[in-house]
């Protein structure tokens, strides 16, 4: 099994305390037991209980509340509603349960002055992720969905997120998995996903290399490794968008790919989650002097407004 | 019918001397006409003739050269083997035929002292050849294939190459030949089609669709018309490539990202057609300092070598 690491200047220490997202599913439970095996020894294993699967979801949370004795390291366990969330918010229930972790995460991640968290995406999830990302034209405003190594602002704190599993595929870890003969929650993490990636993983994909007769993952994964990196690097060119407020005149004078970047970077950064193509875009048909629109609806009943040459959110 | 002009900031008046390919299959065809339409009186028709298909193919080529007399424009006929030189060069047919389009197209260019070309091609082209790069993992090194507008330098003419009807779908080509009455010669172009792209158009397209219940055509267009912009604002950001050599220790000090780019616009700039992700790949590892191998091997029996600190193609 080859865990290759692609960014090769990023090293985190194995003494330092570091968070690892576990589910309880096949891939968190490989993930943690190889960052044992590598020598993390210091680390905090992180479970979201979102309950959506009723005892099944508890089961889940007893399974992963017995690894942290095995491997002798710290453990924490939220639980969250992530149905009734997304009915508040008006979003689905795999976005609230993205956004709930990643608040549990950051809650931690203070708590245990710990920065990093280890996540089990692996190669075929970055595949399916770009593909989703792909044919609903949503998520990121572009392709490069899964990055190796990124970052996340989540009520101030500051995530470095590692998924170090990015370059392995599923069948790597299942072999991984036998040959430690790991144990794990069959339906941990598959039973919450989205019918979409269901879709692509049970269907889509098989049929895709089938009709083409080659390795399809292979080309989309290394396609989607490169958009990541392309996009973070035109990011990195961004000035810093954490201001309340985008000033018109600087943001026409910069080229549209700069422009969509900058806008979707700024509406991240005033905590606008699933921001999409479409919102990027009416956002962006404000910088036009003959726009007679100057309001763009976002979710949750909050508004993109342009005046007196500012864009600001209120 | 809605023939948008992506990029609004570009002009070209309609009384300068401009190419325009035509096949003679249904979407130059609508092309010319369409350019007729909006005043454009000064084109030259360039038609080559790949002779891949007999007979046809010279039908083909004298049903183009009727078109400007009905239109009153400059005429240019050409004539090669494709077949012959994709057998003498190792290289698919359908990349033979458009590096001798190119050439074609760059002699006429010089002659008439034109320096654009207008091409036919359309959203479902784009979709086409989108799909195709992610799926063959090979063309460009990036997914943004097809620009609206490009720059292309073959035989030291730089050609302007325009697609106005990149925003317009193959089902509103249609309408618009059927509303004008305009004839075109059926196979024309999709007889001398690749066989992946046939396979993509006639097979997976249609089945993503109803798998996915969705116009996915519409947001692979968007997701391939961003990528093209941010590809082509990299690009930009990069010095000159047009020397000989790359100086391993700059190109060793740019992010990730620049490094393909750059390594991929040297190689274009070396005349190198068809340069793919890995070979790309292989000459970023020359980069490294404990590389043992300093060599890469092109088509054609020409390499890439790494020596006192410079890269070079010998």
């Amino acid at each position: 099994m080859n865990w290759i690491q692609t960014n090769k200047n990023f090293q985190l220490p194995p003494d330092g305390r570091h968070l690892v997202g576990v589910s309880g599913g096949r891939d968190s439970v490989a993930l943690l037991h190889w960052l044992i095996e590598r020598g993390y020894k210091n680390l905090v294993v992180c479970h979201l209980n979102h309950q959506l699967r009723g005892r099944s979801s508890d089961a889940d949370a007893r399974f992963v509340s017995q690894l942290p004795q095995k491997y002798d390291v710290h453990f924490e366990l939220g639980s969250t509603d992530a149905r009734s969330i997304a009915a508040k918010q008006k979003i689905s229930i795999e976005a609230a349960a993205r956004e709930a972790r990643y608040k549990f995460f950051a809650r931690i991640a203070k708590e245990q002055r710990a920065t990093t968290i280890f996540l089990g995406h692996h190669a075929d999830d970055l595949v399916e992720t770009f593909l989703i990302n792909l044919f609903r034209g949503a998520g990121t405003g572009g392709l490069g969905a899964i990055r190796e190594i990124s970052t996340r602002r989540v009520d101030d704190v500051d995530l470095t997120i590692v998924r170090p599993l990015l370059a392995v595929w599923r069948n790597e870890i299942n072999n991984y998995v036998r040959k430690h003969r790991l144990k794990f929650r069959e339906d941990a993490s598959n039973k919450d996903l989205g019918a979409l990636r269901n879709r692509i993983r049970g269907q889509i994909v098989p049929y895709l290399e089938k009709a083409l007769g080659r390795n399809i993952r292979a080309t989309i994964w290394r396609a989607a490794m490169i958009a990541a990196e392309e996009e973070s690097w035109i990011d990195d060119q961004l000035p810093n968008s954490r201001g309340t407020e985008l000033e018109v005149r600087r943001l026409r004078e910069l080229p549209l790919a700069l422009q969509r970047r900058e806008i979707l970077k700024w509406l991240r950064g005033r905590k606008m989650a699933n921001i999409g193509f479409e919102v990027v875009e009416q956002v962006r048909s404000l910088l036009d002097p003959e726009a007679r629109v100057a309001k763009v609806n976002l979710s949750q009943d909050r508004h993109v407004r342009r005046r007196a040459g500012k864009i600001f959110i209120e």
